[in-house]
C-alpha cells in the first residue's frame, strides 16, 4: 500500500457520487468547483479526532466515516444554507487501510448522499492514531445566512429535535461491550447524527430566523456564544426543554442542558413570527424554550419551581480545566 | 482558558487581514466568502502533523505556522491559481497556547500576507501532540487551471528553483542543538518555503504548461504522478538538474531526484512554446530538466556519461514501507 493506492481507494468508494457543482475532483493538486450564480460560498471545517470525538474500540469505522463530516455539515445547516462538496484529510495507520478503510468510506459515502455533498479532494497520511478533518463547502443566498449576532431582546428562543439524546447514546455506548450497534434511538442519534439541513434552509429562505447556531457542545455552552454574538441575554424554562424520557427526571434535565453532540439547531425569532412557526417540520419538532433578553450575556433558568437561577456553562470544552 | 479564548487570540492575531472575498471571518457557525466574478474556486487541504512533518524542539513556532499555509497554498500555484483565503484547524496542548500559539500565528499571518490570503475560519481543540491542517480557498479563470494531466510527448519539462534545497536545510536543522534558526538558504527554504503562485499564474494566464505540479514529496515520487495522470512517459537528464553544491556531486544530484519539501513547480511547454519560457521568473531560475515521452508511464534517467537507467521513486511516501 502507498498513498496513491489510498487515494485511489477513496476516488473509488466516493466515485457514483457526481454534482454539486465539482468540476475536477480527486487526484489532481487542487479540485475545481464552480460556485452557484447567485449564491456566497459558506466555508466551515470541523475535526474528528481518535480518543476526543471516537474510540476505535466502541465506534463501528462506518459511524466514525458519517459523523466526521455530519459535524462539519451541520455548520452548513446552521447558517440556513445548502451542502455542496467537502474535502476529507485523513491520517491512519498503514494496517487501517484495508477493511477498516472501506467501511469508514462506506459512511462518509453514505452520509454524502444523505446531506447532498460531494466529496472533492483532501490529503492522505499515515499515522499512529486516526485523524479526522472535514472542510465542508455550502452556499447560501446574499443576505440570507442565518448569523449568530441577530438577536434581539423579545424574540422567542426555540431549539429543534430532543436534547441530551447523543449523550444518552453514548452512555449506552461506552456501558457496552465492544463495538456498537445502532440498537437504539440514543445510540443512533450519537453515531450517526443527521444535520438539520432542510430545516435550517426553510428558516433562512423565510427569514424568520434571526439568529441561529447549532448546538454541538450542550445547550450551557453553546446558548452564551450566541448572547455574546448577539449582545444579549436569554431566559430558558427548564419545564420547556424537550428532553430525554429517564427514569431520573433531574439527570434528563441536566443532559438537556449540558449533553453535547446533538446537533440540533438552536434558533431566535421575532415575537410577531413565532405564530407561523409548526409545532414540527418534516418530522423534527420545534419547540419553544425561553426567550431573548436586553441583559447583555446575561443567562437564567426559570425553574419549574419559579426559582430563577444564572446558567452556568456545563458543557463540552476542550481546553476548560 | 477555554476554547472562546483560543479563538479570539486567533482572530486578535489576525484581524488585520482583510480582503479575499471574505465577507464573514471567524466566530460564526462558517465563514462566508464572495467568489469573484468570472472565476472557478479551487480547493485544497493538507495535514502538518507533528513528529511527520515538524518537531516542537527543533521548528520555531512562527516557521511551523508558516510552512502549515505554505504547503497548502503551493496547490493552489501548481494549478496557476490566485489564493484568496483560507481555514485553519489546530489542536494543541493546553500548555502552548501562550507564547508559542502567539509565534505560530504570527507566521500563520506573515505568510497569509505574503501569499495574499485571508484566515477566515477554522477549528480549535486541545490535544497532547500539535496537529494541524489547513485548507486554501483559490480563484482561477475558467477552463485556465494548469492540470496534471495535459502532458504529451515531445512536451519539454521544467522545474523552478532548485532541488534538494530543502533537504539539505532539513539535515542541517537536525544537525542542530536545540531550535534553529533560518541562517542560510537552505534552512530559510526548510523553514519557510514560498509557494510559486506568480510564476504558477503566469504560466496559466499565458497558457504556456500544458501540465503542472508542485513537487512536494520530491521529483522520483511526483513525477510518475504526472505522467500517471497524463498517460505518458518522460525522460530526465540528470546534468540539467538545478542542483545544491555540495562537496558530494553524487549526494547533491540524489537530493535533487529524491528530496521532498522543496515546493517548487514542474511543468511541461509544448515543443514550439520553449521558445517564450525566460530562464527565470521573477528571480526564480526555470531550468529545463527533460522531455515527455509517449511511453506510458516509463521514466529513464540519462545519465551524464550515455547511460539510461529507469527512475524508482525514492521520495516521501508515508505508507512506503
Amino acid at each position: 500500500m502507498n498513498e496513491d493506492m489510498v487515494l485511489r481507494k477513496i476516488e473509488g468508494a466516493t466515485r457514483q457520487s457526481r454534482g454539486g457543482g465539482v468540476h475536477l475532483g480527486i487526484g489532481d493538486d487542487t479540485a475545481i468547483w464552480r460556485p452557484a450564480k447567485g449564491y456566497e460560498t459558506i466555508l466551515t471545517c470541523d475535526w474528528s479526532l481518535e480518543g476526543s470525538h471516537f474510540l476505535l474500540d466502541k465506534h463501528p469505522a462506518d459511524a466514525i466515516g458519517w459523523k466526521a463530516l455530519a459535524r462539519a455539515t451541520s455548520d452548513i445547516a446552521a447558517m440556513g444554507g445548502i451542502a455542496r462538496c467537502f474535502l476529507l484529510s485523513l491520517a491512519l495507520p498503514a494496517e487501517l487501510t484495508g477493511k477498516w478503510l472501506t467501511k469508514f468510506l462506506a459512511g462518509t459515502n453514505r452520509a454524502a448522499k444523505k446531506f447532498g455533498c460531494v466529496l472533492t479532494g483532501g490529503d492522505t497520511t499515515r499515522r499512529k492514531d486516526v485523524l479526522i478533518n472535514v472542510t465542508v463547502v455550502g452556499e447560501v443566498r446574499p443576505g440570507r445566512a442565518v448569523l449568530r449576532s441577530g438577536a434581539q431582546a423579545g424574540d422567542a428562543l426555540f431549539v429543534s429535535g430532543t436534547l441530551g439524546q447523543a449523550d444518552v447514546g453514548l452512555r449506552e455506548l461506552l456501558a457496552g461491550n465492544g463495538l456498537a450497534r445502532a440498537v437504539n434511538r440514543n445510540l443512533r442519534k450519537h453515531m450517526y447524527p443527521e444535520p438539520r439541513l432542510d430545516l435550517g434552509r426553510w428558516l433562512a429562505e423565510r427569514q424568520l430566523a434571526t439568529a441561529m447556531m447549532d448546538l454541538s457542545d450542550g445547550l450551557s455552552t453553546d446558548l452564551p456564544r450566541l448572547c455574546a454574538a448577539s449582545g444579549v441575554g436569554a431566559r430558558i424554562e427548564t419545564s420547556k426543554l424537550p428532553r430525554v424520557v429517564l427514569r431520573d427526571r433531574e439527570d434528563a434535565l441536566q443532559l438537556a442542558l449540558h449533553g453535547g453532540d446533538d446537533y440540533e439547531l438552536m434558533f431566535s425569532v421575532a415575537a410577531q413570527n413565532v405564530g407561523r412557526l409548526p409545532t414540527e417540520y418534516r418530522g423534527v419538532a420545534l419547540t419553544r424554550i425561553g426567550e431573548v433578553l436586553a441583559a447583555r450575556r446575561k443567562i437564567r433558568l426559570a425553574g419549574e419551581n419559579g426559582t430563577e437561577t444564572e446558567l452556568v456553562a456545563g458543557g463540552w470544552d476542550p481546553f476548560r480545566e
